[in-house]
């Protein structure tokens, strides 16, 4: 038996109660594992109890399995009688059968031998005010995010200083355009045509630059982008579309005029801000300068960007007061934390608790591009920026190296690595402000499609970044970050490529299969690059079949089912980069 | 290379701060791997930057490792210079290298591939409010635990009404024998001769049973052991004696006489403090039945020890605002919480903060008997009662099919599973009130100084049960809390006995290698069941020898060093179940 692939801890992702009454196990083991049982019982009717073995628990075998790539990942979901649990596995090798407990491997003369202090797994108690609990709103949603500056135009008379014509073509960040939240209403009947439900704002508090990531003023709309009023207005016409409403919030850093660095500026050591902020020399000069010489800590070593100190109470308390008045005076409903990852995780847990205090269903997202379980125990947010998808995608079509199965084994360690709750709730995204557009990182409009067939037919929650729907390119920033063509959008040049997102948002919405968690490969097509997979309901009725060929070949396919989507599909051929999904009972 | 074999994420104890500037970095492998390197740079200097991967970094041999019983534990210390941190593995195996990203394994050619997406690990901030700190004094102390009703008889004129005389040998839990307070005070002298620095005193507050775990009120000493005059005395006297003192929260449940109970017994669904508990059904009886048919949960199934719903924030408060009292009153030094497993996360993380604040040094420990990670991420609890290290110890002399490299394995898994902080303030224990006494479970008196040998010798902070320097027996509860016989002590009858304990004692407190973190397994002997470990302070300077000859034969030993302490040993031969500790430098 490969013991050393063997894995399970009574913690996180790995055990973890979705309610009161229902504990779900997982469980690694390496492929040579060819059944697993689970003993468990209640910790004081099972195990050792006054020096003596006693059980009184069951026996269930885990029939439930995913692939990764080194090792199989068997996944139960138990109802400990009376809220508490303690398990051991039974584990069949080819050969061998070994019990997994905390402390190691047993055989059976090992665990019957007077004296032996066992050691099951144990999970005590399913206390209600431990449940990771995220908004059940999140993943019915088809997220569009908007980068206000380069959006929509509304009102030209708050045009910035030295604005440019609104233009076609690369851009920098260093460019105004004009684009604000007058904009954004003016084009809501256009994003509700579309499907969309709900909105993601890169941040519109005044700021200095375009993408407004160094605030000035937290508690202000940008007066290049409106005010309070626009802004109540562009939230309550969301709403009565049905439409939620998510702003970015940058806490990770401020801006060069934030006030309290101003103060710390002039007055130095003096200045009762200084713990704000990480200063490490005094004096200093701010002079264009990267802050590797460690004068004071900052994003990314941009002196414009201090970071904000939140380890201090001060700052946690200011930070959160910001929170509250948006939400208490706005009914937003979600926040996205901009570098949320250099954030304390003290302040990460009292936001939480403040925010659910005031709106139970608040979202929180983390952007967070590597691996977050430690912000994702149910006491910090509710979800992050699910890049691994991202990547997990984009590298299958950039590394051709890859087979169906690696692809199988990518997203299967993308749904493994979080609780159940977190993944209903992932903001899944193919680009965004922050990284080449989609179309700019594929070498043939036809993958594009491919990918957002996977995008659409994920767990968790979409989002498209603007001008998705249109095929709008953009290399990496500042160039992803264009003005939407919105005459050409008028004349109707992107008609057909608007209709082909409509449909699938339609379908996303509509097809509960599209969203559903219940998803495997079953591998029966044996061309290398030909992915597919199936969705299918919890009683069987409902089967949905996603087919993409990358290969390089055309591909016979067998007939049936109801066709609801595909690209480069006829006459049961799906061509290469095509994608076919179809509802197959 | 044995993939599957490979582990590692960021977080808990595989990846931490132990302040604000040293990350501790650990790796799971197979033993087919033969070198680890770690790159590791700055975040943004480092990594796949504006889509091109740039590596800043820096490229270090992970020389540290430990055998586990299928896997390498491999460990390093990083200074981030920015504190951040963004890191890769590089593996060498006998044939072939790898690295080891967040998303799975990668050879040269796919990590420069144009476009792809490397998912390096990431710690992303040190913050100094999220570092996992513990008390420092704890790690110093030499604990000893008092079961009060056992002790000493110190005030007879609060004997609870039918005592029964101090007695010799077998008890039951329903018999009281009048230990109290004054008698703890009285006892002080002799405690402070055997050279303890820490009392652990299971519970005090007024209770029902001999052993208190039934609390009647929260706020006042059990008057059979005293009163606040008394205690104030005991927690002074042992103060001035640089004695600490830790009592015993029972939290998770109360006794059948605590008001709030007598409350919702006697108003049924309309008392106010319905919600303290959890109770299901309505109405119910007590009629010394156990709790089985779910009428309410309780502690074990007993309906004496109704359980006390820490969910609720009523209930969290009021059990705060006692910790608070007992501190800020009488400066308790730590509070070990009775059935930690089972009270709500949510309490532990609120009692830490409210604690700390009191007493920054405050120490927390849980009584939990099983992988205990959870609860030591730094915001709930300092430490757990170190059962694991218990069984992995007696286990060894229970099962004589296990050999030295199973010891190795087992004290090398007790000292992996945390991080170093909470490691170094475990609270090492060889029995309890809990267990069969130490000399009852071993079958020889050889064997019971072999493992105090271990467990004075291993990190953390040991602690031994009352009556255990004088080879007290018992079997399990109840005959584990017998009384302690003075008598006897003060004739002398144990003086030999005691004078072993004082020795191992006294070695611990002054010899700087006992209680030291860095130890390793040489293996030179060649008898299956001869352990034999050697610590070494960070200079190598100093050099401690630990042989234990668990074999049925005796060995012969090199000469050399500084015998510190034996047993069985003698002109360079260590008999069977023999001891012998000695400086090698």
């Amino acid at each position: 038996m490969k013991f050393e692939a063997i894995y399970h801890r009574t913690s996180d992702n790995l055990c973890y109660p979705i309610n009161e009454y229902d504990l779900i196990i997982n469980l690694k083991t390496g492929f040579d594992i060819k059944k697993v049982f689970i003993h468990y019982g209640d910790p004081f009717a099972t195990g050792i109890l006054g020096g003596e073995w006693k059980w009184e628990g069951k026996r269930e075998e885990i029939a439930y399995k995913k692939r990764l790539k080194h090792q199989l990942w068997w996944t139960t979901t138990l109802k400990p009688e009376f809220k508490r649990c303690r398990y051991y596995f039974e584990l069949v090798g080819e050969k061998e059968t070994w019990f997994y407990f905390e402390d190691g491997f047993l055989n059976e003369k090992q665990m019957h031998m007077d004296g032996r202090m066992l050691q099951c797994f144990t999970f005590p108690w399913m206390n209600s005010a431990d449940i990771n609990k995220t908004p059940d709103w999140v993943n019915d949603m088809v997220w569009y995010q908007i980068f206000p500056e380069r959006f929509c135009n509304g009102d030209p008379s708050i045009n910035p200083e030295g604005v440019k014509p609104w233009h076609k073509g690369e851009v920098t960040n260093k460019e105004y355009y004009g684009g604000d939240l007058q904009g954004i209403v003016d084009k809501l009947d256009y994003l509700e045509g579309l499907g969309i439900t709900g909105l993601y704002l890169t941040p519109i508090f005044e700021a200095v630059s375009t993408h407004k990531y160094d605030t000035t003023d937290y508690m202000k709309i940008d007066p290049n982008f409106g005010d309070e009023e626009v802004f109540r207005k562009l939230v309550n016409t969301a709403h009565e579309k049905g439409i939620k409403i998510m702003l970015d919030g940058v806490f990770n850093h401020c801006g060069p005029k934030f006030w309290p660095w101003i103060d710390v500026i002039e007055k130095g050591p003096e200045s009762k801000y200084l713990n704000w902020f990480m200063v490490n020399k005094w004096p200093f000069e701010n002079n264009n300068r990267d802050t590797k010489d460690g004068r004071f800590y900052s994003f990314a070593f941009s002196e414009k960007m201090p970071k904000l100190n939140t380890n201090n109470p001060e700052v946690i308390d200011y930070l959160i007061s910001v929170c509250e008045y948006w939400v208490k005076n706005f009914d937003i409903d979600g926040l996205r934390l901009d570098v949320a990852n250099e954030i304390s995780h003290n302040f990460c847990k009292t936001l939480r608790k403040k925010m659910k205090a005031i709106k139970s269903d608040f979202y929180i997202l983390g952007e967070i591009w590597h691996d977050s379980i430690s912000w994702l125990r149910g006491d910090e947010f509710d979800a992050v920026m699910n890049y691994p998808l991202t990547s997990g995608i984009a590298d299958f079509w950039i590394d051709d190296s890859l087979t169906k199965e690696d692809f199988e084994y990518t997203i299967n360690r993308c749904y493994t690595m979080y609780m159940q709750q977190n993944n209903d709730v992932l903001f899944n995204l193919l680009d965004s402000h922050d990284t080449e557009r989609l179309i700019s990182r594929v070498k043939d409009i036809n993958i594009f499609y491919q990918q957002l067939a996977v995008l659409f037919t994920m767990p968790g929650s979409p989002c498209i970044y603007y001008g998705t729907e249109i095929v709008l390119e953009g290399k990496h920033d500042p160039d992803c970050r264009r003005c939407m063509p919105w005459d050409e959008i008028e004349d109707g040049k992107y008609d057909e490529k608007i209709s082909i997102m409509k449909q699938l948002i339609k379908l996303r919405k509509e097809q509960k299969l599209f969203k559903s968690r219940n998803f495997h490969f079953p591998n029966t097509i044996r061309e290398d690059r030909v992915i597919e997979y199936i969705k299918i309901d919890e009683y069987g009725n409902n089967k949905l079949e996603i087919l993409l060929n990358c290969s390089d070949n055309n591909i016979l396919i067998d007939e049936g089912g109801e066709i609801l989507f595909s690209n480069r599909y006829s006459d049961n051929k799906l061509f290469k980069y095509g994608v076919l999904i179809r509802k197959t009972i």
